[in-house]
């Protein structure tokens, strides 16, 4: 298991993302200056700390004291945010050392993001900041807001639009153009948030931190993460570890998922992409949950904020149309979902008031709910207490918008929670945002489109399963010095035996003598082939010899993979040949470590022979691989 | 190619859709009634035409005179809506033919719904209303609305909660539940319906009538049709090839996709499923798009209610976030759309402006956009007039919130129009519901999620290369009358071949002198196959010699053959051995054809081999098929 990198201990960042004393250095008086929309969104929305204004050319600005430096203050300031240009970010770094601060937030964009002079004057910055002990956020970023304290470090113009309420989703994104948009979604759809943090061109801070950060924030009960490249994989990995421990959900979008958005990427950024299939890997395995659209990733966010993950995974559907229960069906499958049958008992219960509803799952209860009501209710009941469902989700069609129907679902919603605590209850009607707000103090969302709700419930079963499967061990054993070389065939399954990993028995010989011994020791039949770390394909050069029944044969075998060799690869060394018994059956697969660039050792599995390249079936994992995640793998084939 | 049945004739639906006299049986002075809903709707909504209750109880009814019956009117009555229990349905049929009647719509439930004596109901009275020239919606069904003409003949409830606007977009839906569901979707997005259709049990009018009614429809421009299960395949046919013709696009959701949900219609629906790939062939085929999701049903439908088909397919993304970029990268990626590059000086030129701009394609104009706001149309007018592209997406972030982006954003969209009709501008950004209603007065929606624009666009591009492709052809030649038998190898491959399909050469043995010279005159190397109609796995039995060189092997291998059968069935009866030239090379595949319950004959093409149960690499389509359809069946695998 990963241990957490020194640089991920988030406890450094308590006073970062919670500080009780703020300076804004830059800070303007000219409402449509970057210097002056953070110090206006701070007092706007009453933040409760100290805080400074930092000008040379001003007395006072928005009511305040300036100050012409950070020393000038004499006071300790936890967080300094950088509002000024690039050419003046040296000096005042060097301020900030002096004047003791512990953190800056730093918008100033001109460093790595135009090219290879910022870049060098991005790790200059980072390393005066470093030496002095100061954490860094950005440069290049939109700054964050711990909404629960009103830290506003931020110039995002988002703002002026409104503000979103405090609430336990903790928002990370790597872009501040995306981290408003974000922001302003959250905000429509009165998702609340505790902080919120851009992180820009990370030039210490990163994603992966902020994750960290926010798996030990007690205001944080859901973390979403949107992140375009990464620079260090460790951190990833210990950061998603942490959340995972904490029990707190990552949701996560990461661009550049397609051979298209990688191509759009590498004229984009010049963070390392890394494999797609490995962060896919990496999510899967440190149970972080993938959106694969901006409405999936704040659906299920949404869900996870306004209650638990349910306690199974069998989904029951209610519905007043019969078609739109198949419909959802549809979606089930699509999801990965399955429909367990409600017991005959309970579905008899729903016929004898409805004679014709379906009642297996999908329970369509049918128009008849228009002229009576409390099917509704005897349905929904009915389906948790005698199916056992952990999910439900409810169809109702237009009929979300008539007032009985509204009220009708608010009573529903309230007594299942009361009545099954741990279960979730969907809706999928139409609505009006007052009655979606009451449904969901009963941990009840309404998705117009069932669709989107059974995307989401296979994210919850997602971490459902995560909670349950035990947490990664550590890699048994020492780690194995590789040599910088080549191994051959016999020297490379000599370490997996040394590694415990069963190995076909082997021989070596190096004579048509010793080959003919080694195969009598082993039984015949066996198959011999030629021993070089130079060949790759040996059968291309007529390396192989397989079925080799007894002992004239096997001296005819080495001769003839030695004359083989020597007419195709005159030059080649030949170390001998490898002697083993023939093995039938079984099923060929693959079995490979590669390294990658951000993630480090990746392990792959695929179906063998030729299919590797017709089919490409093949999984990866992030090493190290457990024993549950190595049977996951196979399944997943 | 399917010419319209006669039922299809669907000018004779005019006086149904458009009437100039209604008449509400079962008429009801009580609110909450059935029969006083339609009455109520018509009345409120303002109905030009003649008006008449019928009820036999009450001299007046909501301020209308009532009848006793509608034979009693003594005027013409193009429509009337039977709001009355199933036990009144006969005689009112009966009052209808003595009127003179000429349409139907049918509330009542207690038909096909509710079993076997049900549909003996129905049939009865769907026998009824046709000897009486009569024709009828429903049973069981919601009605239907005209909305351009105010024609309410519908009891949904619906209706009590708001009216949707007058429109461009017919929707007809076999469900009432779902239509109702997507009457107040329609109303939430503002998009203008023109009419809207519950079908219910289709006793008469099916949803394809409806299509083809809406085809014809002035009012209509697209067509949303939603199917449980379809009854009679070649009206369906008929339908979406009068649609086509008419130039209106056809967007369907069709349920039962998966397994999973056929299982769940089974239990919900008697009609025929039919076998799920035969309608996706169908809606290709025929050029209908099928929605996979009913967010995705309204987004294609609203995007081609308030704009056209681009004139091409090339799609050009403009960003203020270089990650969001590379997100709608994936997402076109994954709708199968292509971004072509910006030509170098269109490149150069927005360089010029932003000198660390992406600008390949996605094109990415940074954050300076807020300090530069005129940036946006240079990009987006350069971008249409030098790339050329059909499509453009542009994503805003949260700007679109701000006054000054709202201002900016219908300045582009009116400008983008004027300079470049014929192409689609989508925006992807915060807005609210004003600003998104000025944009769609010039054709542009909003899609927050820019992977929802993805599928859009690329339902559209399936709608532009289906106008741009020819309309089926008929079927050349005659049809074949097949024997009812199981004919053999060769006589099936005569039959090919006279239908002008090239098969190899071959000759009928019956002796092994003629199996010599049949062999000796195609020359060798042969194949020789038993040649039986009882036979179905030939090599199984021995029954196949492959490469034989030479006469005396012809002999033998004839000699070899029968021995084979005789021992391995000796009950069968041989007709002689198939002779035909040893073939090698080419690429194996399937072509088959089957007769699915609803569609007819569906014509298969598979990967063959082993691989067609490995790989299940098949695509099917409906026949006829004609020569580009040939190709892209080929093409898909």
């Amino acid at each position: 298991m990963p241990t957490a990198s020194p640089v991920l201990d988030s406890s450094n960042l308590d006073s970062f993302f919670s500080p009780r004393s703020i300076a804004v250095v830059g800070a303007s008086a000219t409402p449509s200056k970057i210097g002056a929309m953070p110090l206006r969104y701070l007092i706007e929305n009453g933040y409760a700390g100290q805080l400074f204004s930092i000008n040379p050319a001003r007395p006072e600005i928005q009511g305040h004291k300036a100050y012409p430096s950070l020393q000038a203050v004499g006071q300790p300031i936890d967080l300094a945010i950088f509002a000024i240009p690039v050419s003046q970010v040296d000096a005042a770094i060097a301020d900030a050392a002096a004047a003791g601060v512990k953190n800056i937030v730093l918008f100033s964009s001109g460093f790595a993001e135009v090219g290879i002079n910022g870049e060098q004057a991005q790790r200059r910055i980072a390393a005066q900041a470093r030496d002095a002990g100061i954490r860094l956020l950005g440069p290049n970023c939109l700054g964050f807001m711990n909404v629960r304290e009103s830290v506003y470090a931020t110039f995002s113009p988002v703002l002026t639009t409104g503000t979103a309420p405090a609430g336990n989703v903790g928002i990370v994104s790597q872009s501040g153009a995306f981290g408003a948009y974000a922001y302003g979604m959250a905000r429509q759809r009165n998702v609340g948030i505790s902080t919120w943090v851009t992180t820009g061109n990370e030039a210490d801070v990163q994603v992966a931190n902020c994750i960290a950060w926010l798996a030990r924030d007690p205001a944080t009960k859901v973390i979403m993460a949107y992140i375009e490249g990464c620079k260090d994989g460790v951190r990833l990995k210990a950061a998603l570890a942490a959340a995972r421990a904490a029990g707190k959900p990552v949701v996560i979008v990461k661009v550049g998922r397609t051979e298209l958005g990688a191509m759009a990427a590498a004229s984009h950024t010049a963070a390392l992409a890394g494999d797609d299939a490995a962060y896919e890997a990496l999510f899967r395995q440190y149970g972080a949950w993938r959106a694969r659209t901006i409405e999936e990733f704040f659906d299920v966010a949404h869900t996870l904020a306004v209650g638990e993950v349910p306690a199974n995974g069998k989904l029951g559907v209610l519905t007043v149309s019969g078609g739109v229960g198949v419909l959802i069906a549809d979606a089930a499958a699509d999801a990965g979902l399955d429909l367990p049958a409600l017991p005959q008992p309970a579905q008899d219960l729903i016929l004898e008031r409805v004679p014709f509803a379906a009642t297996r799952n999908p329970v369509d209860i049918t128009g008849q709910v228009t002229s009576d009501i409390g099917l509704l209710e005897l349905a929904a009941h009915t389906m948790l207490r005698e199916g056992g469902y952990g999910s439900l989700i409810i169809f109702l069609a237009a009929a979300g918008l008539t007032p009985t129907m509204q009220a009708m679902q608010l009573k529903l919603a309230e007594g299942l929670r009361r009545e099954f605590p741990g279960r979730r209850v969907m809706f999928s009607t139409l609505s009006d945002p007052v009655q979606e707000r009451a449904l969901e103090a009963f941990g009840c969302l309404n998705y117009p489109d069932p669709s989107r709700a059974m995307r989401v419930l296979a994210a919850l079963e997602f971490f459902r399963t995560q909670t349950a499967s035990a947490a990664p061990e550590s890699a048994p054993g020492a780690p194995v010095r590789l040599l910088a070389t080549t191994y051959n065939e016999a020297d490379a399954l000599d370490l997996l035996h040394a590694q415990d990993v069963p190995v076909v028995a082997l021989r070596r010989a190096a004579s048509a003598e010793a080959a003919v011994t080694a195969a009598r020791e082993l039984g015949f039949p066996v198959v011999m082939k030629v021993l070089s770390c130079a060949i790759t394909h040996k059968s291309d050069v007529g390396g192989v010899v397989l079925n080799i029944a007894d002992e004239p044969q096997a001296a005819a075998a080495w001769e003839r993979i030695h004359a083989n060799v020597r007419r195709a690869m005159p030059d080649t060394i030949v170390e001998g040949v490898l002697v083993a018994p023939m093995v039938r059956g079984g099923v060929e697969c693959i079995l490979g470590v590669h390294r990658d660039p951000v993630l480090g050792a990746m392990v792959m599995l695929g179906a063998g022979g030729v299919n590797v390249e017709l089919l490409r079936d093949v999984t990866f994992r992030v090493a190290p691989v457990v024993h549950a995640e190595a049977l996951a793998m196979i399944g997943e084939l």
